[in-house]
């Protein structure tokens, strides 16, 4: 490609201080009339990066306060401690003088990542090849809302997963599933706090229907993925005290474990 | 009791201006020369918690920039949103001007909270009773050093687990064992940044030895937990790319999930 694809379009932050960014935030990245939670991270990442002037998010938390909404974001950005081989710091994004998003990151370079000791105690996801699994809808439960989300993203989930999308919940908290962006762009480190918060919310197979707000998501990259598709496969175990969590994994196409992920996001009361 | 438990103790705040507490950490949870980093996060989510006058945390997340020494710390607790239901805050803890640790963190009311769906895929620990499980050792692999923070908690292991230390390591990552406060003081929401980080690292299985630093640790309340034992698994699925990923489930005396927490910690390469 020789154009500017849709996410660096869409994420690209200009610094316009020492600490502050700006942004537009665009509705393509839409689930309902709402951003997409981990399209407003990336973005607040990508000022992080900047400002560490590092290349690869380690750790990053972020704290949704209120709904991004698209247009003009202003991004502050505070160094909190610059180290040798890795650097912290803060994010605070704001739209018309109100907090939406702060985010807590470490950053490092990857560079070399793969050296040292691997020990995995589990693999990839197994899923049939992307052209026997179902295109992901961007569809809510019962036609709720339109998500201009999957859009963005060739992704195509396991066909015993998503059972809410035929009517059929399973009642089995995971999903799993490839994903690449739709417009060629090859994955990246930038790409993965929306990759993470793409597929559908996991309690849907409850029967849920309905928003399922992030409060919190933590993002951990061991790794810079490879060109191709990504694997992801999200889990939740435990849905009580009216939150569930979220545990994804992403694969890259060598089969290496790019990023494991958690976000803590509140539950509806189920439909009866 | 009618004395202050050592927690208690070792963890309170002084509110010295609407925005900044004091507190004096001590070396009774050292593990070597260090206080263990559960500690330092027990101490900042104290201020946390007074700041935004909640008296539950729901998702906190701490970066461990610096070791904490014992002696005085100053913390500077800033409200980022004062909400209805949650309110959202940020932690600086700073020792002789140097920061040593940032948390941001959300925190609630979590009166009521049993009520709702729970889903759960998973139960509590197979724990045999507490009498038939080895103490917690509070040593180092090879005796690399003597951890004060095994004196403060009654920590009953697993007898499968911490292989290491019989020097048989096990080769799997997960350790699972009861545990409480020594001087019989009971469990609280307090409490849980200290019981999540108190086990020995999953990674000694695999005969590493020596310190592995936590990065970033994130912990999710669900429930406050009744008096008695807790029960807490660790596991470990991932190691590479230098780090490892610590997922810690607490659970209470009545069979409730208390918490689920994940830190990512550094592995030094193992001993040949």
């Amino acid at each position: 490609m020789s154009t500017v694809s849709e996410f660096d379009a869409d994420t690209a932050v200009a610094r316009v201080a020492p600490d502050a960014y700006t942004a537009v935030a665009t509705d393509r990245w839409n689930v309902g009339s709402v951003p997409n939670g981990g399209y407003a991270m990336a973005i607040a990442q990508r000022a992080l990066l900047a400002r560490l002037d590092r290349p690869d998010p380690l750790s990053v938390t972020a704290h949704f306060l209120r709904p991004m909404q698209p247009g003009g974001v202003a991004l502050a950005a505070e160094i909190v401690k610059a180290g040798r081989s890795t650097a912290t710091g803060m994010v605070r994004l704001v739209q018309d003088g109100s907090e939406r998003l702060r985010l807590l990151g470490t950053a490092t370079d990857l560079t070399g990542s793969d050296r040292g000791l691997v020990h995995h105690t589990s693999g990839p996801p197994d899923l049939p090849p992307p052209e026997d699994c179902p295109r992901g809808s961007g569809e809510m439960p019962g036609g709720a809302a339109r998500a201009a989300l999957g859009g963005r993203f060739d992704l195509r989930v396991h066909p015993d997963h998503a059972g809410w999308a035929r009517g059929e919940p399973t009642g089995q908290l995971e999903i799993a599933g490839w994903i690449r962006p739709a417009d060629g762009r090859e994955p990246d480190v930038l790409l993965l706090p929306v990759v993470v918060d793409a597929f559908p919310p996991t309690v849907f197979e409850l029967g849920i229907t309905g928003w399922v707000p992030t409060l919190e998501l933590t993002l951990h990259v061991r790794a810079r993925p490879a060109p191709g598709w990504l694997r992801c496969v999200i889990r939740s175990r435990y849905v009580s005290g009216g939150l569930v969590e979220e545990d994804a994994e992403v694969w890259d196409a060598q089969d290496r474990l790019v990023a494991l992920s958690r976000q803590v996001a509140r539950v509806p009361r189920p439909r009866r």
